[in-house]
Order: C-alpha cells, then structure tokens, then sequence
C-alpha cells in the first residue's frame, strides 16, 4: 500500500525573532528569548495544530551589534527537554554545531532528549560559520569551509555509531538471574579517525525512534553533497520557486546517486508567511513587518554571512561593493547568492540589505492564498514540507490557526498525529541497529521449520 | 537579624540505584535511569517535601561490569531541563566534569537551565576519575590528579567569568529608541590561560539567583583546597559521625584560610538512610537492602575507585591487597579511605568489599532515631545538611513522608520554601557581578542627600 504523500511542517521556534527589530514590535515580549512560558506557548500552539515539529536555531559567537534574539537567548538542547516535559507528541529539533563539540557529548545529549520525549528529538547539524566562534573554544583559528564538512562527516558517523552501541533489546532485567544486559548486544565502536578518537560505547540506549533523524541546512556544494548522504531532512532558505525547485531536483538526484531512496529525505523551505483574516490585515501586517526593517539592521544583518563584516563602510547607494571571499569560508552558500543576485538585478548596497532582510512577497496572504501557495510548491517538486519561521509576535498562531486547517480540509496535512515519534512524524523509517543480526534473512527460515 | 540556622537537605535522585543490585529489588523499575516518569516522581516527592535540591550524579565511561544504573541513563543538565518545566521550587543540581568539556559550553548550558527554572541550577563540578574517559573524548591520557584540580580551578574561573558577561540590568528594551541593552553593561572575558582560551561575551543573561552555586565532593588534600575556595556546598560521604566532624573542621578551616566566611560553605553529607514505620520494619528494610549486595557486584564496585581495577584476581578471603598507587591518580579521596579502613582493621577483601558496599547502620531506624541522628550531626559540628540518597525503590519516599516532617516539628528544617532560587534554598546570597559599579560605596552618599 502506498501511503498519500503528506506535507512536513516544522515550526521555527524562536523569541523575539532573528531579525533585528523584530523584538520593537508592539506585541512583541522582549525578553522572549529567555521566556520557558513563551517557548512553551508557541510549543503547544505548534502541537494543538499537530505539527511535526518544533526547530531551534543556534550560534556560538556574539558582539555587540548580533541580534537581540542572538545575544540572550537559550540553548536549544536545554530548551527543548524542558519543552519535552510539556509537550506529549511534537519533535524536538535542536541545532548542534559539529566544529567546537565533542561527538561522544552530543551523543550522549540527544540520546538523553530522544528518551526524555519518547523519541521525539532531531538534530540539526551545522558547521558553525562565524570565525568568531573560535575564540570562544580556545581554537587557533575557525575550520576553513570544506575541513567544516570533513569534521561533519566524521563527527556525525561516530554519533551515528554510538547511538548504535545497544541493541534494542539489549537491556533483558531480569530480576531471577541477575543478567540486566545481554553482554553481546553491547558494542564498542573504537573510532579513530582523522579529527576524533572515540572508544565507546555511549552510556544510553536507543530511544523508540531508534536514532534521531538528522537535519541539514547545506547550500554550498559540500553542503549539498553532506545532506544528500547524510540528512533525513533537508532546511534551505526558500528563496523563490525557481530556486527552490531547482535546489530540489538537484538535493533529490545528489541523494539518489549517493545510493539513497530520495522519498526518504524530506527538503524543508524555511518560509517567512505573513497571514491576515482579509486583504486588509495581510496588508496591514505585512506593512508592520516591512518598518520592523532598518536599513541599519539590514546592513548588519547583511554582514552576517560574510562572517560579519562591516558594510557601514561601503557607500548605501552606490553598486553592491565587491568583498572579494569574504564569504567563502564562513556561510558559503548564504554569501554566494546574495552577491549573485545583486550582481544580477544590479542592485545597490542598499537595496541588496533591504531584499534580504525584509519580507518577501512569497507566502503573504490570507489563509486560501498561502495554502495556495504551500501546495504549488508541494505539489510542483520545489518542497516536501516547510519550515515556518514567523515574522511578527502572534505570526505561529495565525499560520496555524488560519493556515493549517486549510491544508487539513484539503488533505494536504493530517488532522491528528498517526505515529508517536518524530521518524513516525516524518515518514521515516526506525535505522536498524548496525551491529543486529539480520532479523529478515532470518524470519522466513524460522517461518518454514515452524 | 540573625536567621536561625536550619538544615540543608538534598535528594540526590538516580534510576535503579548507584549499587550494582538495586534494579533487582521486587519494587525497583528496573529501566527508572531512563524514565521521565520515575525521575519526575521522585523530584515530585522532594518538591512536596520542600527539599532545597534535587542532585543527579554522573560519569562518561562505562564498560561491560559498569553498576547497571551507569549502563543506560539520562544525562543530567536535559534531565534537569525537563524536570525544571515540571517543579517550581526545588534547586537543581547536575553534576557535569571540568576534564572533558569546553567552558564556554558549560556556563552556556548551566545558564540556560538556571533561566528556565527562574535562578533554580546548580552545578556539581568534578574532575572525572575514570582513566578510560579519555579514549572517549580522543585525549591521549586522562590528566593526573594534581592537573585535574588545575583544569578545575581554571575552568571554574572562566565559567564564572562568563556568567558575568551580561550585567543585570544590561537589557534596556526600549521600543521606542530602540536600544535592546546597555552596550556598557555587556563584557568580554578575553580568557587565556594555561588549559582554555576563551574570549566571550556569553550568549545568554544571568537569571535571577546571579550565578550557579558551585557543588564540588572534594575528599583528597588538591580536593579539600579546591572546594573551600571555589564550592558554595560540598557533598561528602558520611563514614561516620567521628570522619565527618573532622572533615567538616577542616573544609570551615581551609575557608576560612581563602578568606571566605565558613558559613557560605555548606557541608553536606550523602547519607544512605534507612527508614521503617517501626523497628520491625526497619530491619525488613534494612535487610532487604543488605540482600542487594552481592559479593560479586561489591568486588567490581571497590574496584571503582581504583580506575576500575579488577580486584577478582585477588583471593577474597586474604588481607586486604597490595595495589600500590592504583588509585592515587584516580578517585585518589576514596581509595586512600578504603586501604586506610581495610589496613586499621585488618580487614579481608571480601570484608572490605562488603563494608563499603552493604548499608551501614548509621542514618536506619525509625524515623525519630534517624531524625535524632541528623540533629546530633547537624548540631554538634558534621554537617550543615544532607544528601539523601536511597537505597530501596521507595527510599526517598519513606525519607520525605516520615522523617522531614520530624524535622520541621523540631523546627530543624522550613515547612514551606523561604525564597524561590537555589541560593535564596541556601541561604547564599546573589554574587554581586564582577563588573558592575560598586553600588554600596554610593547608596549612603545619595542617601544623605535624599
């Protein structure tokens, strides 16, 4: 039987905003971002409308001019296990950056999650992209940009191994004979590779999911090809259909050639929706989106993925300046297309800011609108699914409350959750334990002598 | 004013037991070190207890004779992040090593669970004493035990460091200008030292309580100094009355020596107590307990603080053996007080392997005599208050429903919670932030004025 296919939806969890006057509006808490009893809102309103889960973003280096939402804000792993204890049926997808982390920690620390939530966590794997971020770990210098993706080959197969260092049914308790365990369903995965040495095994067992599925945000061509081997699911900006169907095709064909079924990874346009209960209100907040932009966020903002550099010295009016590679080694993908496009249309320093920072026009409407727009590019092979990340305080409540049962009505969405995990959420399968004995080269010989 | 003293109590709170056959106990859940459920009952019952803390203990290696509740349970600061969305008064307290983890990541992670819990955190620094923890975490060696201590001090000391990043009033959130902090109030570490460089600031404010309390379980002389400078409490095993009188001497001396005020060292004890609702059943009890020790399982728990030494190659019925210096670079506290023991008392293996692995007498009986001895202890110089660490299923149950209450009735401990952080718990006060401008110096000036 061939299950219908069915939209993912994530919900971008965040405080006051990533952006830089998000935190200005009205309604908006300022301090969100340290605020258990707004994460735990936005949590239960991403349940309530039953979606597949809840997404933290991370980085590990601030200054001065970072984001509101980036200089005080949670940990995602701690964040979401307390989101764990309240929430019974949502996935918990946290960013964990492979360059300045000890495998056998992270190991260890979304084992703990997945089986505080009764395996409901993922991990969003990043490589950390400001410089910055090494003087915060006592490294002489920030892994130049393709040894970032070597360190994450690495890193995640030794956690990949460790989750496997019990079997599932390893732990037999029984009480009469003293075995708690059964010794040859534990492995010790004596890694030794290029960047770590890890001997195992990981002191906790596999959760109901069997491991968490692993998130990827790759654009750059290392990027591209560590997703298509490595990623469950995939989140990448969702520029425009053209680039978002065009990054589709070539993700799915990247995963097919690394010997992967393509169905079983799920890419994820990260969108910014603005919806109102009218023309009126759509206008109306999408107006109060746009004057959470200043130009001078804009620029700093801009700065961001060329590991934050100063554009307040380049002229606001005149052609987008050239900075040489400042990019190439810090967010690659991010970098490239913003200078491809204001190369493209032309644009001013200004202007450039300004595209990137303010709301697009994609994904603002009424309710009937975005879902529109969500299964043209569902259906039309530029998306799986996405991920919402809201734009102004109540964003999450209106796409949910407006959005979703629209989607629901016309089966694009389920209306309940059918399964209990996050795999289950997604469509994907339990990973058999590396180290299990073939249960189905076995069953159909145990089937004939029975 | 002066506060009349009252006890400090803590529970520390594990799955099947840190013993080797506690999971075998007919009421024991024999998979608890990985149930939310079990952990939130159990800081359910402490909460309505009014304990001041909940303590999870913790290590980074294990191997096939590991104690079953090592084996296969959650790691401490995501099990406490669950439990802080699930309880809101008890402190919360997670053991977490200086030996193998990044400073930056600690005081991140710390942070972050102290502001979900609104100033409830706790961290229990230890330095690891398990050589095979190194070849999880690629290092070539586990560090000495005099180099522990230094990592520890400096780790500590950069933790703290970066705790102070932000001062407390440093967020402004004024909407209308558009300031979101005092760019004054926020300060960068620029840490560089022997073991860490870390440059900082910290992404994440100080909570309510200002910092973390600082638990340490110092028993070795580099131990004892490192706690009386550093630690707000210390968690210490109660020999008995006559070690623990001496110790608790010495930790206030040494204090005192750093110039500290003795009264801000909390000493506490981990007791093992016993209790029954009459002397029938504190023997039933008592014996129960003592029938979970196998002399299997307490040879393999002696070796423990050796470097898990394998003691079964010795015969069990001869003195005590000669093994040379085999725990002076691992839990070099405790191996120097079981050869001590086993030497003064001309004990055999299996003698010494029983002592310290069976119950021992102190802390059992009903609950006035064990209320009787925590008052003798408290009263006459051993402790400041315990650490409550079960032994049956329902140990912690037992303690909290029949002795706590005889406590209060004695008006040794608080009916109800006096403040709402773990400092307020207690009796610490907030740490005044390193870089904020002395405001003491100036109130009486402005007073004058007024």
């Amino acid at each position: 039987m061939t299950q219908k296919r069915q939209l993912k939806l994530g919900a971008m969890i965040h405080g006051v905003g990533h952006g830089w006057g998000e935190w200005r509006h009205p309604k908006a808490l300022p301090n969100a971002s340290t605020s258990l009893a707004f994460y735990q809102q936005q949590a239960r309103l991403a349940e309530d409308a039953k979606l597949d889960f809840a997404f933290i973003a991370d980085s590990l280096h601030i200054h001065e001019k970072s984001s509101p939402h980036y200089l005080n804000r949670f940990e995602p792993l701690t964040i979401l296990s307390a989101l764990a204890a309240t929430t019974r049926h949502i996935g918990l997808v946290a960013t964990v950056t492979v360059s300045y982390t000890e495998p056998f920690q992270v190991a260890r620390q979304f084992a703990s999650l997945d089986l505080l939530s009764g395996g409901r966590a993922g991990w969003n794997v990043v490589t950390s992209w400001l410089s910055g971020t090494a003087d915060n770990f006592g490294k002489p210098e920030h892994p130049a940009h393709a040894t970032r993706y070597r360190i994450a080959r690495e890193h995640v197969s030794v956690v990949k191994g460790l989750w496997d260092s019990w079997e599932d049914d390893a732990f037999t308790y029984d009480k009469q004979t003293g075995e708690f365990f059964d010794p040859a369903k534990l492995h010790t995965l004596g890694h030794k590779g290029e960047f770590f040495s890890v001997k195992g095994p990981l002191n906790i067992a596999r959760s109901p999911q069997g491991q968490p599925p692993i998130f990827q945000a790759g654009t750059s061509a290392d990027g591209r090809d560590f997703a298509a081997s490595n990623a469950d699911a995939i989140f990448v900006h969702g520029e425009n259909f053209e680039q978002a169907s065009a990054y589709y095709q070539d993700l799915k064909r990247r995963a097919a050639e690394a010997g992967r079924d393509p169905l079983k990874l799920a890419i994820l346009p990260g969108i910014r929706p603005i919806v109102g209960k009218d023309e009126a209100e759509v206008e109306s907040r999408y107006q109060q989106a746009v004057d959470l932009v200043s130009i001078e966020d804009a620029i700093v903002a801009l700065g961001r993925s060329f590991d934050d550099h100063d554009f307040t010295r380049y002229p606001l009016d005149a052609p987008f300046p050239d900075v040489g590679h400042l990019g190439a080694n810090s967010h690659k993908g991010s970098s490239e297309r913003i200078v491809e496009l204001a190369r493209e249309r032309n644009l001013t320093l200004r202007e450039t800011a300004l595209y990137f920072s303010r709301p697009k026009r994609d994904f603002v409407g009424t309710a009937e609108q975005v879902a529109d727009q969500i299964e043209h590019w569902f259906k039309a092979g530029a998306a799986d699914g996405f991920i919402v990340n809201s734009v102004l305080p109540d964003g999450l409540q209106y796409f949910t409350e407006l959005v979703v049962p629209v989607l629901v009505q016309r089966g694009l969405f389920r209306a309940e959750y059918a399964g209990t995990t996050l795999r289950e959420h997604l469509g994907l399968d339990v990973p058999v334990n590396r180290y299990a004995a073939p249960a189905a080269a076995k069953a159909p010989a145990e089937e004939a002598l029975a």
